[in-house]
């Protein structure tokens, strides 16, 4: 999407030195925007580990640019195969909970080992990496053509005045490679110019949504407001919701979805006030195994710090300054469980369906 | 209650000097506790506009005592009506939207004009401060009785396990004299030895409960726990909520409860997972003349400034910091409303009602 009106993905190979990839440093957004360069596989350990880089697409993209690097700078020196395996293990450790991370940097060194000259595991790990990264473009882009059809249909029912969408947390281009998942068919509505406008929750204790949400949607040009968390039930009240969509870290196939901390209050209200609330996800975070999300999936519980200290920029620069009394007990859930009846449908890279077994067999038929 | 072990109201008038009262600035806590004295009508002016007293109950008594220290310090140049209406004009001004902030001084003001004496004039005011006091720490303490009874059954059917009480905002002693409004049930049940355990929403954007309310009950030595506003719903649905109880900025006369912005989330919440929701309130935040809060009650709409900046502590000093895109745009709400549907009963100072005008009534019925 469009940062200063020039067109950017978050991560992308140097045109002329196949030694340097590119990505955006997170972490200062929306202070400062700032390119980072990525030379070696550590430095795509610390861009995950530190947070330079976020989202579980992204990630994923990310690693397996690591494992590319790693034969890319490979000195002939150790055994191929160990050196490999080591840097995969260490690649997997910077986020132990994310699915796709595992899955890309496995499906890489598999691919890696079955070529023997040093030349052509470059070339494999390099395209492996770059059709991971298109495939995760597709798949945003398709989300946003299957939910650019509730856009266009609520925009025709409001003859021409803006389509107000509700967000939570950033499940956005920054997340992604492009588009997003939940802000896809936003993007895509403001391109074939619909009306919009985002209502954005600032999403605590990390405020996804005030320091990456707002900054993303600005760039691109798209309408939005930022709203405290709290906001969301009183503006549905007064009608100035028509539409709720939030992404998702896990969806059992019975269709509950766990998403970050506060999407189930979301739901609650927007049921209460008979409005459309969507999940916008592509299949890869859907777990086959799961069809009880209350009691099989984990809430990860984070450090207290991230809600008695926040970082914000004071005269004298980028800070964390503490919020609250220094000893107060704390409890910090990441992600909470929204049930499928509280979910008008899932937005999907192969269509909309119902929050339910049969709606997503229909779909993705293959794993049932 | 109790700070550092010693028992105070936030508001006293000087046991040697009657021209010195005594109140705690509360713009520095939880950072620091720190007793400052108002010794004129300017000084208490300052207090109220300044914020360094806030809470409804709290604002009135502060204005009385602030009638009462211009009638003190009096100099007998100026004509004393007019003085003091001048006192008076300027004093309502502070907070424009806190009804009893102009009871108390209307009130004040017409018990000193029927006193000649100016000597009569300042026993008369002091007294109608210290009553108006006395009244609103008695409303406290008779919330607090009647509200013991609900957490009393909880504590048996729990057979000796804490109580867990979720609030928003500060409904606490801080916003009252004594005890608070919702926090003056689990003050009484702590000081009956009923284990109780609370969980307080950190209140986003002016942060209440994460800089007041943690701080009193800690001060109090009531278990506590404090949280992002986001994370109410899931702790609901796990079983960690046995009861809400907030407090009320406003309530029309069939039950719809005006409250800080995200209480109606709250209620949503506890409606789904079947967890009594209380709203505790003296009757002077009863709104006789609104029948229809949705449509009558105005939500005040505040600074963007309050979500962009936030205050914390760095290791400079108490600062205010950026914490999203300066240009991006705000929506600030103060409130919202709760319908009477989701409250299970309203808290007063003569018992427990249902939350619509039958209950109401029973309880008030001289305003009917």
């Amino acid at each position: 999407m469009l940062v200063s009106n020039k067109h950017y993905n978050t991560i992308w190979i140097d045109e002329s030195d196949p030694g340097i990839i590119h990505t955006i440093d997170q972490r200062l957004l929306p202070f400062k925007f700032e390119i980072i360069q990525l030379k070696s596989s550590e430095d795509t350990f610390n861009a995950i580990k530190n947070m330079i880089v976020r989202g579980a697409p992204l990630i994923g993209v990310t690693a397996a640019y690591g494992i590319y690097l790693a034969i890319y700078k490979y000195n002939g020196l150790e055994n191929i195969d160990s050196y490999i395996d080591n840097v995969a293990k260490n690649l997997k450790s910077t986020r132990p909970t994310a699915i796709n991370l595992e899955f890309a940097i496995n499906k890489s060194v598999e691919a890696i080992r079955n070529e023997t000259l040093i030349q052509k595991k470059i070339e494999t790990a390099l395209q492996f990496a770059n059709n991971l990264k298109n495939e995760e473009l597709e798949n945003s882009k398709q989300i946003g053509i299957q939910g650019l059809k509730i856009i266009e249909e609520l925009y025709k029912k409001k003859k021409g005045e803006p389509v107000n969408i509700l967000t939570h947390c950033n499940a956005g281009w920054l997340a992604c490679i492009d588009y997003g998942t939940a802000t896809a068919p936003i993007y895509l509505a403001h391109e074939n110019d619909i009306k919009v406008h985002v209502w954005v929750d600032e999403t605590r204790p990390r405020n996804q949504g005030a320091r990456l949400t707002v900054w993303e949607l600005t760039q691109h040009g798209v309408p939005c407001t930022l709203i405290p968390d709290n906001t969301g039930g009183h503006i549905m009240q007064k009608g100035l919701v028509d539409l709720v969509i939030v992404g998702s870290d896990r969806t059992s196939i019975n269709g509950d979805v766990a998403n970050k901390i506060g999407t189930y209050l979301k739901a609650l209200a927007s049921k209460d006030n008979s409005i459309p609330f969507y999940v916008a996800l592509p299949s890869t975070s859907i777990d086959w195994n799961i069809s009880d999300a209350f009691n099989e999936i984990p809430i990860e519980e984070r450090d207290e710090q991230e809600v008695k200290y926040m970082e914000g920029l004071s005269k004298k620069g980028l800070d964390n300054f503490l919020i609250t009394d220094e000893n107060v007990n704390v409890k910090n859930y990441g992600f909470d469980i929204t049930p499928s009846r509280l979910i008008t449908g899932l937005i999907t890279e192969r269509g909309i369906c119902k929050a339910n077994k049969k709606g997503i067999e229909k779909l993705f038929p293959e794993y049932f």
